[in-house]
């Protein structure tokens, strides 16, 4: 999927919803555990929940790595489910030597047909640019992430100038283009989101951490929206998990509603 | 295994070598082709072929993944294969938020009962907690890697002080101890050896890149051996791509016989 028609997808839904698919076993209801594939069986059901709600899902492979070869299964065809419409994004924080990143790359964007890999940049320039080789394929870097250890290193500042992030960004904006780079811009840091502005006015960023993780819609909204909107912003348990019985893919699409709502406010 | 068992094992082989099994499809040599598990079938010939040279096996992850379901059940036959002598490190470079590390850590620990993984630090502590949380297993942490790359990041001096590998070392250690962290420290960076076995003198260190990458032997043992030995040197494509017909096995023993003939001189 190229920037123009994720664009169109956000003006079209009135949202910039991305919806995580981050699912555990043990959180699974329990009418779904009879079935053949209980994984697959409860993304199928938060998919038609939330479909016309979100404009992008995001499994994160550590959930489907976690069953074995069973977990690969299941997540192929959670993906061939979620079909054209959306934009997909592999959340996988990938990242090696060169001849080895451009096998996780034919994994997820050829083997899983996403749109997209969630890739680190510790390794730098070559670990990267096996992901962007792909044409009409997005990488979407780690830049400043949503969890507390985020401040270990990323905000240290890197040869007397920048913090370890905007490096990381400015580096990988001479990599990549607003067309196939986005960045992980955690929503836990309010207060960078103008600064990010600065540094990437045209890129998308992906903003995990809304919800569960205590970060705030309206605060990141204010600074974090560019012309394009330009923001995937993620909710994963907040809203998979917003029940556990038999109604659970009800609450999920009413609390998806609910971000969906207030994400409308700021698209004309 | 712990940090004595190893330290024993290296001594008694007079090896500090662990074989790299970056098994991809189009190298298996053609008469495997046809067996059921040609990924299996080529690993236990590697396997066979070193196994009493060598004191660690180093599956890439990216190599199973990229195959697809029966690539983990490829993996999960290696691992099984190889059994307990062994130090298994699943060479994965995961690291995501602490509920997801937590995950991974089960993946690699509990599913697959490796030893040990690789763990990228860009995202701080809570994302390497959870794999320092299993007893008796290890973290091996990218700190200066062996790739291109490796400077884009993480020599760049981080707040006027130390570089990033440098800074990532000395907070881990505070993480974890000798006895459940290593590090990665590529063999193409002979001239840091000195500098970081005085950051961390007692820690193994994982060092690729000898052979295929450039790295040499001698210089980094000069100055990155320490009183238990403390490397686990590792060779990939210059070990099990060094034949490509039905000899390839022995090929592989006679590569990785000269690598341990050369670790023997410095094994008292």
């Amino acid at each position: 999927m190229n920037r123009a028609a994720l664009i169109a997808q956000i003006r079209r839904k009135k949202s910039f919803l991305c919806v995580g698919l981050d699912t555990e076993w043990s959180k699974i209801p329990a009418h779904l555990l009879e079935t053949e594939d209980p994984i697959f069986e409860f993304n199928k059901a938060i998919i038609d929940a939330t479909r016309d709600l979100c404009v992008a899902y995001k499994p994160n492979l550590a959930f489907y790595e976690a069953r074995g070869p069973q977990g690969w299964l299941s997540l192929q065809k959670t993906i061939n489910y979620i079909g054209e419409e959306h934009f997909t994004i592999a959340d996988a924080k990938r990242g090696d030597i060169g001849n080895t990143s451009r096998l996780y790359a034919q994994t997820f964007f050829e083997t899983y047909t996403f749109n997209s890999v969630t890739v680190a940049p510790y390794m730098g320039a070559d670990s990267v640019q096996p992901f962007l080789d792909f044409p009409n394929k997005w990488v979407i870097l780690l830049a400043l992430t949503s969890n507390e250890g985020s401040s270990d290193f990323q905000i240290g500042l890197q040869d007397g100038a920048l913090p370890l992030y905007e490096k990381v960004m400015r580096k990988a904006m001479t990599w990549g283009t607003p067309e196939n780079l986005m960045f992980v811009i955690g929503a836990t840091h309010p207060d960078k989101f103008a600064d990010i502005r600065r540094i990437a006015p045209d890129h998308f960023l992906l903003v995990p951490g809304v919800g569960t993780q205590g970060g705030d819609l309206d605060a990141l909204c204010q600074y974090g929206l560019n012309q394009d909107i330009g923001l995937l912003v993620n909710a994963s348990r907040g809203i998979i998990y917003a029940g556990s019985g038999l109604d659970f893919a009800d609450k999920a699409r009413a609390a998806a509603q609910e971000i969906q709502s207030q994400m409308a406010k700021f698209i004309k």
